[in-house]
């Protein structure tokens, strides 16, 4: 196990380009093509295809029809009467993805960027010592936040393609006798690599060595998709944002806070204003907002939620999931590919990133998949950039959508050089999604 | 060659049961168990299951979501100075559809079913002697309407899956030494069977009996989506609506008139008020309208001709509906099963019908397509109930999109016993999409 | 009483040139001048100054945020199970604004006037002889209507400005001895002019004289927003449209039918397919329609219909228009002016109509409340053209947006050289709607 | 002069308990009663009457259909190829309103409050000594904001209903003979009292000192309404959020920073991460951001900075927005009120704040009007709730909306027992509003 304790430095050099958004290598010639070109003129005013667009990166996802309608609202006052209790539900609401009853919901009109400020910002002091493990960008920059913000982070990078270690966790923290580590944190579904970390085991390992440090977990591409059990793996505090399982527009940044967080929050001494928790405290419990809530998102919010829990909830949701990602999984293997998580355990159902063969570069797969097939996929992230692409199939999807997709990937594939028979995969994913099919529960009565 | 010229008479015995709509056998259990199911409440108030339906019927069709925008506006009024210009671009607009610039064209608020009646009722008199072509459920309704209407028709059966016979057609065009025989009726693409009658080759029929006939034609589900040659093809009267390829909701049908036949109108003496060409032509010219427009459709239809006429006008449209339906057509012999239209000649780009083996009901792929996987497929209608299904490809629509849904109808037939394997269809046509594919236009440069 | 028979003459000359849309003389400075003017490009593509338009004709109407919300819907197919069940309650649901129980009712792509051309068609028979009163241009239009499909037409005109008259009815029928009448037709409400006539008053006339014609009204500017009662005051057919008082967009003719209706439908020999109730009534009863409904209006009906029944139904709907209308009935007293409609029974609570002194031409008031302050008011149409304006407030309206219009109007008309006090007729509507306020029903905690 | 410097103290004991959203104390009723009354669904759910809901607060304010339509997009991938230029595109838009070419503009996921939080940390460090008026609510908070940060604030308390004292400000620098103050800060427009400072005072002001601080202003509810003018001003960094004079739905802070700023950055030692410049200023050149942006609020920015433009910029924009001010002031006066803001020249042309006559409950005006009329008032805030309302006039509004607003106040304040006419504001506004009008650009042509 490479084990590589990184405390206080910035950041590697070889990420230092990298930011949440985009690298600076990554598509240079995108852009600079789209800024040039006679028809550069951004969407929507530009030439837009018949059909849909297909979006399969993971996040921002498509968002349900019913969704965008319960948004379409002109401008309201959200200090007329009706907003308190509305608010009171809104966040009663997001309860149900954490799988919480004890932790305390908060919504910052922001993203999950911002989730993560906050959960680092009302729980701990400047000088804190903090574990964090490395296995992608989205780990990488949560990192880089810790150390910009003063923290003493010990980083324990791991290979991309796997997850958290829980014995090395557990031996970083027997080691730590004088229980100088004050939070543990997590990312749960790390969004490059497609790798889903074990969170009951990361809790267990903190319990075997019987470490009171507090667990923070980045769920930004889990929460909502996969199981998130808050109050069972006694996470401190759960961080995630609109646009992924929720399958809103971007904008919101849901944070949920143990008890035991609350208590921290009394003697952390890193500055916070617009993400301090304190201020929805003081005035959340009456329906309040320290600032000007997000309308027409939390319209959306509620239509979402309701969704999620007219499908059955957290449960039925996962098991979705992990359907349509299965499904993929059976299409890479038709093609002959890899997926780059080679431990099943750590098999992301939120999206699947595919390495591509030696001497492909997989960012022409991107390319020709938008250019001919009006299909977004993601690029390989940093260091992996160009040697996977990513599919993201979580939030607001089912399989028809999906098979569209790998039928436009089959052909991007080719189209890039890879040698792969049309159908291949997909006929894969067809044979088992047929045989895991059920009825949509309020059809049933249509096929007796 | 079957010709059989039902004269006068109402209708067959045969087909005397069935409406535009549904023929009262055609969905019985589903309409009876849909009423007393418990989940009963009709959308959408009930579950809606996540991610988008798969619209894939020949119309109503799946609506840009640029259109969409266009329409959700408040309520205006048509009498404000604006409007005048606005509406008669709206009629100038839907030319190019139509393929003309000799002829007038006129927009009802109402669907194709009105739109035959204006053809009809300001071209022709009680007791007229007509000609029509059927050869599925929609080229018989037309037939009953012009029988209910006091015309003398000559009603051409021709099998279904077989389109209009130009031998026929000739021939009796000249044993009508007196022309006594008024007008040609022809449904260009009949929805019921996939099969597209060649206009141009009537329009050669009647021109080699040197008869003066009118040639009215039904274009509802071809205008649009497949060539149309109004002028080059001398067709009289031309109709469609708005639910097909202009990919609207439905509301609007649209009407041109040759020179020709607005000469005929002044004879005509069917009655005619609220399709009346006449209070059209007197309104019109200065942008007006004799009662109430649709604004929120004709805003609609203004977005949608944008799009037809940015992706390159009817040759470009017509392509890509030849591209999709071909890769469908791939599909279904990758499945080992037959078109319902035999000869190469009448295949539709707009929809595909496909037969079922002996002993399966297609009714049954078509519910479990919907039940399962979200999957609107159209069932077969009249006398071919239950031996065929349809899938419409026109309109608004792509590749991917058409992938899954083929995908979704592989998994329904075999769960409706046909012995299909997955990914058999799908990879046919994704191989055939994949050598025909090419750059969306402006996206040339991203793959430099 | 100016009683002036005009039998199967097609329409006085002085009427001749007006359609239902605009008179060719009415607005052609503002068509020609818009077709050259440097910025003639139609909305919505030329410049829209900020803020609300606002629409205050007599039809279309005000659409609610709800409504516009329901009908954002992609395509859907209406033969997918859960349609049937729908459509069957959208019958239903419009049953309440007609005030019956016994009454079948109809929806049909189309507009009031094809409601008109279903009511003659399916009840009446090429010659039949029927009554209509003529106090406007919408029953010149109407019976414009039946004269061309051929009916003997008692024309009884009136003075535009005053209503149906019960004695000259009863007078005519009882000299009916061979009850040769078939129908007598009546425009509930006359948008022309500001006038509802006495249903009620007509049929006790009708049974004064004890004639068993029909009885068909036009309520399209009247049913939903003005008290009627279908069963009690045995209307046979009711006529409305979906862009008045449901404020819905235009595209949906809704006509109901009593069973005496219906019954005289199967001896009715006015040649119909479009517009025939046969075909509905074979289709309805189980859900289905004999041609593509307008799904998304519906949507938009059932969301329509869900709001005017939280309401309170038809009598707090009535009371609200009544109280809006007084309130703009105030407001032109205030001025100073006078109401086309002298005698108080007939004063609408849809619209109002106001006459302006002599020397002033309305059309210029019309003029400028739409160039300086973007609030669309009704012209004056046919004969009266100049010399009236018409302000509508049917529908979704409340007394705050009419408050605005009051404003705009006054503005207007001091721009057009009539000599009023700013604030003089809205201070009179204000102070009426103030005595006559209360709060909103589900509000009234807030103020305790 | 009231002059009274408050340093590093928290808050003072009057205002500790409120909060930018709601004080605990302003609208306890209101929270309870909906909390339990029988109909305390929260909308959309719940009752919503018919006709449009008034909404006349400071913010958030009433959206323009056309921006409404722009961002109903589904999900979108901004790391598609156009978002670069599109992105690009946007923040050279935002450069318009801020009347700066020089300054660099940032847009964050977040509020005003977040947009305060980015100009404090990305300029100042740890115990640097700023100067702020306090003269309302907004200006408290910001202070609180500082002081939480760490700055060391030098508060210059002002009577509410006062602005800036460019006196004040220059006397203070002068003392500062070290240099050691490196902001003052100034909010433009305070929400809370209806007062414009004069930043060109303040300017004038440190000029005349020949103070090098940084000026850093909050123009959350000015930028976009009011004559902004950040290069002439020499205004460091200025902030707005997306619900104000934009007319966006919450969630976008918006930020420009001069070269000062951005220098005054490299050595400004408050954490950051979040809002942190550096990162944009690393991405957003290329078009890139470093997380997710909020791609539906950027579609309506477009939009409301298309119509920004298109009626004519700023200038024309300030303009209307001191017509529609001018009008409500005029009512006031005609009702015999006063506005808290007594001198004219800090009179704000955003909102109006009406002092209501001693013994009157102002919570019960802004109640009546909400509940009897559906009219949105805004209350007074912290000290001065009870003693005036507010009425928003910002961003996307005309004077006929603003007319109906104003009856609904005079209704409301005679619902409230304050002894006025109605009308008699109305009125005042209205002979002013029409003494001023012109014509709307596009349509001079229909006047002549």
């Amino acid at each position: 196990m490479a084990l590589r304790e990184v405390s206080q430095k910035r950041v590697l050099p070889l990420l230092a380009q990298f930011t949440r958004g985009l690298s600076a290598s990554a598509l240079p010639e995108q852009v600079s093509l789209d800024a040039n070109a006679p028809n550069s003129q951004p969407a929507p005013f530009s030439y837009v295809p018949p059909g849909r667009n297909h979006l399969f990166v993971p996040g921002p996802v498509n968002i349900h029809e019913r969704v965008l309608r319960a948004m379409h609202v002109p401008g309201q006052n959200h200090r007329d009467p009706w907003f308190a209790e509305f608010y009171k539900e809104c966040l009663e609401d997001t309860k149900h993805m954490y799988g919480t009853k004890a932790a305390t919901p908060f919504i910052f009109p922001g993203t999950g960027t911002g989730g993560w400020e906050a959960a680092l910002c009302n729980t701990l002091s400047p000088g804190d010592k903090v574990i964090c493990f490395r296995y992608g960008l989205f780990s990488h920059l949560w990192i880089d936040m810790m150390q910009r913000l003063g923290l003493d982070v010990t980083v324990v990078d791991r290979p991309w393609g796997e997850g958290a270690d829980e014995g090395a966790l557990e031996e970083l923290l027997r080691k730590d006798t004088g229980k100088k580590i004050k939070a543990v944190c997590v990312v749960h579904n790390e969004t490059t690599t497609g790798v889903t970390s074990d969170i009951a085991g990361c809790r267990k390992a903190m319990d075997a060595a019987g470490h009171p440090a507090l667990l923070l977990v980045d769920g930004v591409s889990s929460i909502g998709a996969l199981e998130f059990k808050m109050d069972e793996w006694r996470v401190d505090v759960a961080v995630t944002g609109s646009q992924k399982a929720l399958s809103l527009p971007t904008g919101l940044a849901f944070v949920a806070a143990s008890p035991k967080a609350l208590e921290a929050m009394k003697s952390a001494k890193l500055k916070r204003v617009y993400y301090d928790f304190a201020d929805m405290l003081r005035t959340n419990p009456s329906g309040n907002v320290p600032y000007t809530p997000c309308l027409s998102l939390l319209y959306g919010l509620r239509e979402s939620i309701k969704m999620w829990k007219e499908e059955g909830g957290m449960g039925a949701v996962a098991a979705r999931h992990h359907r349509l990602a299965e499904g993929v999984r059976q299409a890479v293997d038709g093609w002959g590919l890899k997926l780059l998580c080679k431990n099943p355990r750590w098999r992301s159902d939120s999206l699947t990133v595919v390495e591509v063969p030696e001497g492909v570069d997989s960012n022409k797969i991107v390319k020709n998949a938008y250019a001919k097939y009006d299909l977004s996929l993601g690029i390989g992230l940093a260091g992996i950039n160009g040697k996977v692409f990513r599919i993201g199939h979580l939030g607001n999807m089912n399989e028809l959508m999906l098979a569209g997709a790998l039928v436009g990937a089959e052909m991007a594939m080719i189209d890039s050089g890879i040698n792969i028979k049309p159908g291949s995969g997909v006929a894969r994913a067809a044979e088992y999604w047929h045989k895991t099919s059920s009825v949509i529960k309020t059809r049933e009565s249509l096929l007796k």
